[in-house]
């Protein structure tokens, strides 16, 4: 008798495999899920696989322009960056996945959830909050965590000797001598070879973006409209037809950023992070439209967003969304809160910048807004006189120095000199 | 009779040529100074033409050692910058110039420091904020807020005529339709045509950085040796010789890391920024070597600094440093206070950063570190069950899981979905 | 011929009557406009004073309600306080005020407005921003910072003089040695004899709070029930009458916490606090409403609110509100965004606080929700074992130990020891 | 044949006396430790029962005057507090009492290290965390997150039963409805009826510090005087002698400070709180000294510390250090870093404040200072004109004046009002 439904993560890969295979063992009936986040993926060959190895469904829930609307764009909104370069390009991804998961969890009666990732990471804490916050009844069953699982598996030939036993299909080609994680925001590299942190990557492992260079020697220009922060057009002149492309829905925005982004080289990193459970890890990223949209809506923001609303969104909002959304913490009070905090940041942010993509540059070419008065070209020249008088400085400088010149005064009296 | 002896800031441009004498019309002496920060200037020629106006002195002070050591390489230490990308290059300098300033106006017994600075700008407030706390008694005469200046100077033709009658000399080099500020770290074009945000700065206004379209196609590799996050050598092989070059002396290795950014296109930019007076302006900054430096540091330190001390700098020193460095607040009681808080956030960052330039880019190819250890490869390995079982992150995530449950259920009761 | 209209932020004391008589002698047309904000004032006395020197209007506004609901609660709910102590009473006041006086000088078709604040206070600048917001193409007519004004004024008697030249009736009770501002929230005590902050304010000086010493000797208990951190209920035993009251509209609920603290000694404070403008300065205050309502307000927090919620609110959104509050800052584009995050904290902060006032002290004696679960006492009793096991602890310490056990062994690498 | 020794956090009371003889019972020896925090105890009596149970050993350390040098003050300095209201009298005992465990555990030749703490409190992740700092190869031995032991010791009964069995001696009084933790800082109430947070603490739990309601009429008048933020002298006269006494050495300052402010009722709290361990808890604290030093600190701060310090100080380096002494993270690189940032912030804070103590109330009489300038009475009287000038404020607001004005207009232009 059934010990009930688990709904699980399936990749196709070796690990989910053997873990889905391994569920049905311990006697339960399992639901394999798939999230479409726009990764390259054989989502058919994955069904007839699941299918095979004995899940009772298998269902792949296009989550692709959600993400866009929901998660990728509210990242450019906030300028979302982990540890300075970081654009969160896997961490963006887990509450669209966990969300879908725990719908088809509920959808198909399943008591619990499953997924292959290791004990050491940060998706099963990104997976498993977000479970938690979404259906706080739900249990999670995560082999890698499980001694029963883990100490049967100990090497990947466990693993090939446990799919051969159970007639699993393996892919032929040779590992990867490190992991990868991708959606149509990013890919990751990371483990393996990677681990010795002062390792340049292969040239052939990167995947996505043309290297530097081997980009164009010829730019490529596009304009980004924003509308209260977000991108709502993207026009650009395609190289080899000449004609000029633009297009408006989120997915068809994002994408084509991602595109121009990718054959011009730009958007490769390497770096060392922090993982929310205290370890250090080496990572390598390729995060084309993010690093194309987050440049163009700063740029953006200097025209257009008040002085003070800035810094305050920068010191506290920005930094908190992507800590929180890197620990995993999207579905908490904590990050509905701060998400409550971005579109107010953002209803002045309206106006078009023009960027070159050239080699791994993205070069700001120019930027406007028909709307936003906040920038005045009489006002700051130094040539005029408009807007408020010499003199006015004067008195606001008088002000300031009130303070200084006591603080001058205190260190003289303390003979203490002020020094570089 | 003499009203008393005025120590000017003399750039030996028309501006400040035109301030020199009209001060000498209003019955003070003047001592015209000048501070060596490593700006492209003619010194001797600007000694030659203040006495020529009649300054009774001339005073040039080389501060591009110290500018460095005390300045420079204490903003990388600490990441220093403004708005996201603008890395204060201007601002920087202003203290090194105040201070020394001030110091050969006490020197020559000056009762009042003059500059030629808008009414606009910031730089005007940097250097009156940094002249009353190094000397709270001096008097700041500043001819472009006083009235009898400005109104009597209303524009170039003014300026042009006064010289005539006073025999000052006249470049005669047309003026170039924006102005610049240059020092070893940096570059500044503003106003004129760059008031239109939207107008790209024309190729041959860049004045220092090779453009990426014309950067060589052979990249440049380097390697930075940090030590407390301060860089203490810098190596790299000369493209043309092929041989191995190392320089250790402060200056050295910033004017080693200027050169090679220069030549390969690395550090322009091109932002709207927010005045400290609360105006928007536009400007095109060229940042080569505090690009390359900085970058290498930021890397240096996702290997070798603790997580939460970093992100406590993150969150509070590096903002607050900026802003205050960028508003003209570096002799205060409160950057005072921010700069003790640089070094001891430094201890750990010890190690080598390998660096390769290309056309704008700046790849981290590796990183290494003899002394520190929070980077450990098997412990992160997700193919390791050393340091801590995986059993441990089942706890860390039931306990974090208990608000977030709550979390959940209290939606729930409430009738509230949870959405992404 | 009328130079036009001014409306004139009248008091009916000698500063603002003389600057009606001057701004009538200056050519203009004045309306005289007081608001009622709760304190203690002879309105009709006001109007008759006004009218007699000359006022061509006078106009009261009861801003009583307003008051409460649109800035006292709000200021409730994110438990505003400025430099740990003060409560913002007088600050609190002004955008209302403002607020009003542009609203009667629209309806006026005045194209000045006109205020008494000196030159060196914090009031100056609270109503010129909010007026400048307001009606940006205002003109501020400020008489106390006029050279044509205060030279001429420079002392007490020259305004007496001028008052008994202009038929202006002065009162005949002495000046107090100090100056005050009363609204419903509370009054403020400055200069004069407190300029000195080592002198204790006269016993006889206060005036709204019962002397703590002189306090009833029976406690007084009240019940405050809050729903989404606004107080909508307040119940009491009155003591004379030994009858339960209780009341529910925002005003009287103020003022019954207004009048039961007063009674109680609950509210005084004296401070030296940092003005805007770079100067310190001594207050005394007596503040007693906000000071029950705010006590109750956090205590209530302890129990529903979540903790990381109230964390990041704690660290950013009290703080920043207080201190824009306090600068004058109310109608601008970053308190606007802060203002935009307060609701969203408060959801969860619905439940009751029951409150002691006894000579000076506010003293919780309890707290209760229907609504909220956060706080479950099974599950923090230490005799319990639900919820989560205790070896989940054990994994949690665990995680966090990874970097503190790198931190001790580096410590001890490195040759230094840890103290206290 | 011993497993080992271990060292054993001893209080003399029924769960650490069964643990000790448990551990026994496991092999182990075990050196029993107490650390002197200014608790009442009976420490002969526990080196008797200790020895009794079968320790090898009993040790002792006085810690009372490294607790107040090396942790109270610099509390004192930073004013730290916890949501609000908690003084973190708990907290700040922990690290001194793990140095010392880890010191005795050192010298004793121990391998291990165990307490008495429960699974869902504090207080076992603070001496953890400070264990593994001081000693990361030390082994943590918890019996209450073991389940060889909490399931074997699930009641009361079971201690009881186990300690006959042993022949460990057991008070005979009755044990009381709660839990208390006690230094010379603070006493704790928690657990037992107070965890219904709606139940008003008995009149006869509160142990050290007198009711309000019985303090005396007579007010305790006193001086502090303050070096650097360090309480270096209090004085008062004896109520009874009527002689004034002075003390200065920091045991002696602290002491006397806690009792005046016990004997006049101040220093009672009761909150909900956040423990780290995501859970809330009711507590009630008794924390007299912390609350007069504290306060007295905080007013003498407004005379004599800079206010960007201040509010740099306030924002960051307050709420960081209070939440991790809570945390227990105090012996960590992050603590290390913000308690660097502790004296550099103090070093102006030297004057004297006088304090008033009555029937629960903290109330300043007055402050001054000898040494610092910044409060200066003239400049900030509005009767007088030095220092600045009227007009200058005038400048001062018309800069800030720039970026409201265009907030309004923009509002105007969208057709949005600007409302309260």
């Amino acid at each position: 008798m059934s010990k009930g439904k688990v709904c699980l993560a399936y990749s196709g890969g070796l690990d989910t495999s053997v873990i889905l295979a391994w569920l049905l063992d311990q006697g339960y009936e399992v639901v394999a899920f798939m999230a479409n986040v726009g990764q390259e993926e054989d989502f058919d060959a994955a069904k007839e696989k699941a299918l095979k190895i004995g899940a009772c469904k298998f269902v792949c829930v296009d989550c692709r322009e959600d993400f866009v609307k929901d998660i990728l764009f509210p990242a450019v909104q906030v300028n979302a960056v982990y540890e300075d370069v970081y654009l969160l390009g896997t961490s963006l991804a887990r509450p669209v996945i966990a969300k879908a998961q725990i719908d088809v969890a509920k959808q198909e009666g399943c008591f619990a959830v499953s997924h292959g990732c290791t004990g050491k990471g940060n998706d099963q804490i990104r997976f498993e909050l977000s479970f938690y916050a979404l259906k706080p009844d739900v249990k999670c069953i995560t082999p890698w965590r499980m001694p029963e699982f883990f100490e049967r598996f100990a090497g990947r030939k466990d693993l090939l000797d446990y799919a051969a036993q159970k007639g699993i299909p393996v892919a032929q080609t040779k590992a990867k001598p490190w992991s990868t994680d991708e959606n149509q925001a990013h890919i990751s590299y990371e483990a393996g070879i990677l681990e010795d942190p002062d390792t340049t990557p292969p040239k052939d492992m990167w995947k996505l973006i043309v290297d530097p260079m081997d980009a164009p020697d010829q730019p490529q220009d596009l304009t980004i409209d924003f509308e209260r922060g977000l991108p709502v057009k993207l026009t650009y002149t395609d190289n080899k037809t000449s004609k000029e492309v633009s297009v408006t829905k989120p997915l068809d925005v994002f994408l084509a950023a991602s595109n121009l982004a990718r054959a011009n080289g730009v958007g490769r990193i390497d770096i060392v992070e922090d993982r929310y459970i205290n370890l250090k890890s080496r990572g390598c990223y390729e995060q084309a439209p993010l690093t194309v949209l987050r440049k163009a809506h700063v740029d953006l923001e200097g025209l257009t967003l008040d002085k003070e609303v800035r810094q305050l969104r920068d010191s506290f909002v920005t930094p908190n969304y992507s800590r929180l959304i890197y620990n995993g913490s999207y579905f908490t009070p904590e990050c509905e809160y701060i998400r409550s905090m971005i579109q107010p940041s953002q209803n002045s942010v309206n106006g078009t910048v023009r960027v070159r993509l050239y080699k791994g540059n993205v070069i700001i070419l120019g930027r406007s807004t028909k709307t936003e008065k906040l920038y005045d070209p009489t006002e700051s020249s130094m040539d005029e006189l408009t807007g408020f008088l010499p003199t006015d400085t004067t008195g606001f400088i008088a002000i300031q120095a009130i303070r200084i010149k006591k603080y001058g005064e205190s260190k003289k009296t303390k003979g203490e000199e002020l020094t570089l």
